[in-house]
């Protein structure tokens, strides 16, 4: 569907402001809390939080996240989706969200329309309440950013840093094809596997694959080391080749180093006990810098997403 | 200074990503806390809080909020004073914010440095730790959204809703031409003011007048009644006339209620002790509809701005 409607009586200009924040409160429904914790105030309220907490953003832009083909509903699943996927790296769940939207006055209602409802479903399945947002305009632009705030599930909150020399590279699900198979739009964040590993002491470091496994491995690997990985071992979707594998992106699956000396066979086994449909995988380690063997991958041949090119 | 540049070599896109989040972070300074507190993950950690927290997100937006005879140091530190100003209306005080950036690839480095420089001086006054983000490319675009967390400077949190018939309405400061003068860059969110009123018993609703008073104050107004303004006691700033300072717009003032039983002498003491270099007036009170006076002003036939129009 395209955002744009070159019906002037359809478009979210012809209603203005008011009616159009009346209707995205009809439409987020049971996601948008009541004032003062949702939308209605100068800020959203938000309980005390007696966990750290975690906060992220992410956008969606017309022409570059999503384009005319895309089903509104599905754009603001995503939306939400790739955020909630960076709290799952982080071992967190999510507390609240607000949304920033850029709509040039051309944007149909009905697309709007269907975009909250799209969020607003996604936000009802994961439990994130919308409390608030702002409306601007632009012409042209049809973009939403969305801020998640959330709190770390357990104690422990892992980062991108604290992998060793020696330690495992694992990685769940399988990548690659995702922006061409429509997966990047119905994929899950790994919510319940991030809290689960978060809280395993043989974790050392973690991150959710956005930019490629060959881009975002770099931000885990320790000084001093390099990612040795085996070809054959990359978890792939059907049709998707090594190099589709490494650089397409857009995974939204976790990547997690274990410490050297773990039990890789317990792991493996509490593993499928917690989470017996999602396949997880040992991918490689990190081979002290000029180890490699002349079976490890060429990563450096590989890029991955790099943005602002 | 305009935000786009003809030379190639000196856009973001000559730079790519990771060299410009690096010199983003080199911008920000000690606005920027070290990773995990800040840029660098996932999310940002934030430590516990034990107070309701709150929530805003505004966005600046070229050829909306500013164009190319701003400087870009200007649009930085508005960004931020924006939302600053919408937690001083409910009487917070910041804690932590990230910023989403989406930029043509034509966008000049030095335009960003500046930017991020007026931002990140800003921050540094407010204290405001800028704790992560998000780069994004759209063609024709250069906007920022920032998502400002908070918390409450005391017990009570002041919301809009809470006046009621017969209570005074008080505005800081003065009103109109905020636009026409550059003040719209150059004001200071009223923070200690509005941590103060909150604190204040007899002070029963709050907000910061970014749409022009005769807007804003209908989410002051109780059921029943209608905001009796007395036309010349209107703070107005230098060259502003009486529509000016209703409908202008982008005051940032505080615009408050004071219950009808309070005691305005020993209130105004209060203020001037408190904050003897800013004025704070009693512009009028909610009557009981249809009980309006022959002088009170018109507020029907103003209006303030209305988005998506």
């Amino acid at each position: 569907m395209h955002p744009f409607t070159p019906h002037a009586d359809a478009t979210v200009s012809a209603w203005g402001e008011t009616k159009l924040i009346q209707s995205i409160r009809r439409w987020l429904g049971t996601s948008n809390p009541p004032p003062p914790f949702g939308i209605g105030n100068d800020c959203a309220v938000l309980p005390a939080s007696h966990r750290r907490q975690l906060i992220t953003v992410d956008p969606v832009i017309f022409g570059r996240h999503f384009d005319e083909t895309v089903a509104p509903r599905a754009v603001g699943a995503k939306l939400l989706k790739r955020n909630l996927s960076d709290l799952a790296a982080m071992g967190g769940r999510p507390t609240a969200a607000v949304l920033a939207l850029t709509l040039d006055p051309r944007v149909s209602r009905d697309w709007l329309e269907a975009f909250y409802r799209g969020l607003a479903e996604t936000a009802r399945r994961y439990h994130v309440p919308i409390v608030g947002g702002d409306l601007a305009q632009a012409n042209g632009v049809v973009a939403a950013s969305l801020t998640l705030l959330g709190e770390a599930q357990g104690e422990r909150v892992l980062t991108r840093t604290g992998a060793k020399v020696g330690d495992w590279i694992y990685v769940t699900g399988a990548l690659g094809g995702s922006l061409a198979s429509g997966r990047h739009f119905r994929f899950s964040p790994r919510l319940r596997e991030g809290g689960w590993l978060a809280q395993r002491p043989e974790v050392r470091a973690m991150l959710d694959l956005s930019d490629g496994l060959a881009k975002d491995i770099h931000a885990l690997t320790p000084l001093g080391a390099v990612p040795a990985l085996q070809a054959r071992q990359l978890p792939r979707h059907r049709g998707a080749d090594l190099k589709a594998a490494l650089t397409d992106g857009e995974d939204y699956e976790l990547l997690f180093v274990l410490n050297k000396n773990a039990d890789q066979g317990a792991f493996a086994r509490a593993w499928r006990r917690a989470f017996p449909r999602l396949r997880v995988t040992c991918i490689g380690c990190f081979a002290p810098n000029g180890q490699q063997l002349a079976t490890t991958l060429r990563i450096a041949d590989y890029h991955g997403y790099e943005h602002l090119r």
